[in-house]
C-alpha cells in the first residue's frame, strides 16, 4: 500500500511513466548508495517501431536544469558504462562489483539521461536483431529516439538540451546535433556539445585513417614509447603515409609495431598509458568468465562481444548480467545479454564529423571539445590538429589563449584553449574515459561549460 | 649484558665499527620494521681532517654483494631521502611520518651505503662551517670520504662498487668515478654507475643551461603544456637561444612563463608532472613549521634551506629533527639541523660531465642511465639527445634497439636502448625519484643492471 502510493507520489512530481520507475525500494538490496528517482526502459520511436533502446534518466529535484545525453562510442559499447563508470550519481569503485556514491555525479547539475545506441548495443535491440548500420542511420535513428524521450518525458521539452560523450560518440553527437538542426520543427532546444577524446577528423577512427595512423604515433613519440630515431622518420613520411595502404608505408607502420611491441604479450593500458591494465577475473552471478579482448594497437580492431583490453568491467558483468538486477532495469526478454560492447555491422563515413562543424557553429550549438591527455587511442595530438585546421579555415579568432586550468584545491587540472565557438580543455592525467579517471576535474569542465563559469585561473 | 653481547656479536660478524651501530633494541621504539644491522656515523677523511660525512650503511648478510653508493643532488640535498623515501630497507608510507617496509630496498641484492655530501648537506658539517666548493671539489673531497669508508669498513674493500643517484648526483657520480680512475692506486673496485634523472649534458643543469632550458621546453610540449603553435616557434629559435642570454630570446622564456604560468600560483609538480603537488603541513616534532619553497619553472632557483617545491617531506623533518632520533643515528652536536636541501656556495662546471664519458667508458666502467619519464626537472628528453650525441661522437653500435620492457605482472615498465657502453632504462610513470614512484620497476632495474639479468621483453 505504501509502495503504491509511492509511485504515485513519484509519478506525480515528475510526471515520468510509472512503467520505467526503477523501484526505489530495492536500492538497499543492490546497495545502491542513491535516494533520489530513476528511470530504466525503453525509447520507442513511432517512425521506427521495431526499434528498441534502452536508457537510464536520473531527473535532478530541480526541474529547470538543463538535460545531458551521454552517449559511449566504439561503435557498439554500451553507455552504462558513462552512467555506472563515469559521470552517474552512483558508480563502482574502480576493480570492484561495489557502488559509492559519485561524489563529482554530472547529475548534480544536470538531468542525465544514458542511452545504448545504435540497438544492438547493450539492452537496445531491433526485433528482426539486425544490427547493420552507419553514420547516418544511427544520427537519424538518435534523432528519432530523442523524439521518443521527449514523448515520455514531455516536461523537459523546454529544458535545454546538451549531448555529451567520448571516444566514437565523437562521431554520434555531431550527426544527431545536425539531424536536429535540419528538424528544426521539433524544437528540441539543443544547446550545445560535449566531447572528450573524440572521432572528429578524417583522420582519427575512420577505416582510411588506420593505414598510418599518424597523430597516434606522435603520441606515442611524445610519450617515449617510440624512439626519437623513429620519431623523425615518421615524421619525414608522414605526408606521403597517411592515408596511403601502398607498401613502403605499411612496412614502416610495421616498424614501429615492432619496436612498440603493442601488439606483443605484455600489458599496455591504450585507454590510459600511465595506467593499469585492468585485468582481474571478470565474471558473471553465473560464473560465466567473461574474455578480454587482447592487446592491439588499435583496440577498436577487436571488440568482438568481449571486454576491450585492459577496461574495468567486474562491477558492470556482476550487475548487468544479473537476472535480479535485470529484471529491476525493466529489461525486456527480447534483450540480449548485456555486454560492454558489441559486434555491429556498421559503415563508416570516411569523411567523419569534421565536415559538420562550420554548420554547427554557424548556429551557435555551445562546443566543448575536451581531451585526457593521457589517452593513446583518441589522443590529443589529433584533436589538436583538426582544431588548429578548423580555426585557420574558418579564420576563427581566438579567445583565450592556450593556458592552464585547475581543480578546488588549486591542483594543476589541465590546460585549455577557446576559439570563437569552440572551447577545448584538456584534463591531465586522465585517459580515454575522462569522467572516470578525473571525477572532480570532469566536473568542474562540465559544469563550467554549461553555465559559462570562467575557468581557475589563479 | 644480553644488549652488550649483542653488540659484540654484530661487530664481530661485520667488523663494522661499533660506535657507529645503530642500537637495534631501539628499532621498536622508532617503529623500525627491519631486523638486520645498521650503521650511521660520519666519514672522516684523513686528508680533509675538518670534513664530517655524515653516513648510513645497511649491510647485506651475503657479504660478497656489490656495495652501492647512493647520492642523492641538488646540489644541496640529503642522501637521507634517498635511503627514506626512495630505496632503502624501510622507508616513509608516502606523506606520512610512519615507516613501512620497503619489498623493493636495494638493500635486497647489495650492502646499501647513503652518504650526505658535499659537508654542510643534511648531518654532513665541516669544522668551520664553511660551504664553498665546486664539482672539482666535491669529487676530490668524495673520493678521500670513500678512502675514509673502506678504511671503516676495509672488509668491503673487496667487493665491487656501484655509484648510483640522481638528478645533480649525475655531476657528483662520474667526476667521482673519475678520481677513482685517475687514483687506481687506491684499488678501489669500481663497477658501474647508475644515474636516474641526472645532470650530465651542458644544456642540463649548468647556470648558462638556464638561459633557454630547450629540453625541459621540449618535454612540457610534448606533455600538452605548452601549445603547438609555441612549441613551433621555440623549435625555430632553439639553435639561436640556447645558451644565449640575448633579448629576444628571455622574451621567448618570458612567453613560456606565461603560456605555462608555471611561476604562478597553482600548484603544479616539477618532480613528477602527472603527481600530485605534496604540500601538507611539515612540522618537526618541536611544532616548527618547515616552509616549502615556492612553486618555479626551474626548482633549482629557489633551494634555499627550504622544502623543494611539492616535494613529500613529512617523514623525514618529523624524524630527522627530533632530538631522540638524532641521538640514534649518533649524530654529532657539531651537525646542524637537518634539512632536506640546504643553500651551499656551490661553482658548477659549465661543461657539467658530458666530455668524462669516453674516459670512464673505455676503463669498462658499466654505465645505467635511467629516467623517469615524467620528470619535468632533468627530463627523458635532454637525456635522450645526449646519448645520441654520444653515440654519434663516440660511433657506438647500438646492442639492444628501443623496446619496451615490463615488471613481473606484465605491465609495461618502461623502455631501454643499449649502446656500446651504456644503457638507458626509462621507467614509466615515474618522476625525478623514480626507486619513490615506481619502487618494483626500480629494483629490477637497478638488480638487472647489476647482475646482467636481460630485460624482459616477452
Amino acid at each position: 500500500m505504501q509502495y503504491i502510493f509511492l509511485l504515485i507520489s513519484l509519478s506525480a512530481i515528475f510526471c515520468g511513466p510509472p512503467s520505467d520507475l526503477v523501484d526505489p525500494f530495492q536500492y538497499e538490496y543492490f546497495k545502491i548508495p542513491y535516494n533520489k528517482t530513476m528511470y530504466s526502459g525503453y525509447l520507442e520511436p513511432e517512425d521506427i517501431p521495431d526499434h528498441h533502446f534502452h536508457y537510464i534518466f536520473y531527473p535532478n529535484d530541480k526541474s529547470d536544469l538543463p538535460v545531458i545525453l551521454w552517449l559511449n562510442g566504439g561503435p557498439g559499447c554500451s553507455s552504462l558504462t558513462g552512467a555506472m563508470i563515469e559521470n552517474g550519481p552512483f558508480v563502482f569503485i574502480g576493480g570492484t562489483p561495489i557502488f559509492e556514491e559519485n561524489k563529482y555525479s554530472w547529475g548534480k547539475f544536470a538531468h542525465m539521461l544514458y542511452v545504448e545506441t545504435p540497438v544492438g548495443v547493450g539492452f537496445s535491440y531491433k526485433n528482426d536483431g539486425n544490427t547493420t548500420t552507419s553514420d547516418d542511420v544511427t544520427a537519424q535513428n538518435n534523432y528519432y529516439m530523442l523524439l521518443a524521450f521527449y514523448r515520455k518525458f514531455p516536461e523537459y521539452k523546454n529544458n535545454e538540451l546538451y549531448i555529451a560523450g567520448e571516444s566514437y560518440a565523437g562521431t554520434y553527437i555531431p550527426t544527431l546535433v545536425n539531424k536536429i538542426i535540419d528538424n528544426s520543427q521539433s524544437n528540441i532546444r539543443i544547446r550545445g556539445m560535449m566531447i572528450g577524446n573524440g572521432c572528429t577528423d578524417a583522420s582519427e577512427c575512420t577505416k582510411e585513417a588506420k593505414y598510418f595512423p599518424y597523430y597516434k604515433f606522435q603520441f606515442l613519440a611524445n610519450h617515449n614509447f617510440i624512439s626519437q630515431k623513429l620519431e623523425e622518420y615518421i615524421e619525414i613520411h608522414k605526408a606521403k603515409c597517411q592515408f596511403n595502404k601502398e607498401q613502403f608505408c605499411q612496412d614502416l607502420y610495421q616498424d614501429i609495431l615492432t619496436e612498440t611491441n603493442l601488439d606483443g604479450t605484455y600489458e599496455y593500458n591504450p585507454y590510459n598509458i600511465y595506467g593499469t591494465c585492468f585485468q582481474p577475473p571478470v565474471e558473471t552471478p553465473q560464473g560465466e568468465r567473461i574474455p578480454y579482448a587482447k592487446n592491439k594497437f588499435d583496440p577498436f580492431d577487436i571488440i568482438q562481444g568481449h571486454i576491450p583490453p585492459c577496461s574495468d568491467a567486474v562491477g558492470l558483468y556482476h550487475y548487468l548480467r544479473d537476472d535480479e538486477f535485470r529484471k529491476y532495469l525493466n529489461i525486456h526478454p527480447q534483450s540480449d545479454q548485456w555486454a560492454k560492447c558489441q559486434s555491429l555491422n556498421y559503415t563508416k563515413d570516411p569523411r567523419a564529423t569534421y565536415h559538420l562543424y562550420p554548420k554547427i557553429m554557424a548556429k551557435g550549438i555551445k562546443i566543448l571539445k575536451f581531451s585526457g591527455d593521457v589517452d593513446g587511442v583518441v589522443p590529443i595530438t589529433g584533436t589538436i590538429y583538426w582544431i588548429e585546421k578548423l580555426q585557420k579555415e574558418l579564420n576563427l579568432p581566438t579567445i583565450q589563449q592556450w593556458r592552464p586550468w585547475f581543480k578546488s584545491n588549486k591542483q594543476n587540472a589541465g590546460n585549455l584553449w577557446e576559439i570563437d565557438g569552440l572551447l577545448f580543455v584538456s584534463v591531465r592525467n586522465a585517459g580515454h574515459m575522462v569522467p572516470a579517471d578525473q571525477k572532480e576535474a570532469a566536473f568542474i569542465m562540465a559544469h563550467n561549460f554549461i553555465f559559462d563559469v570562467p575557468f581557475s585561473e589563479e
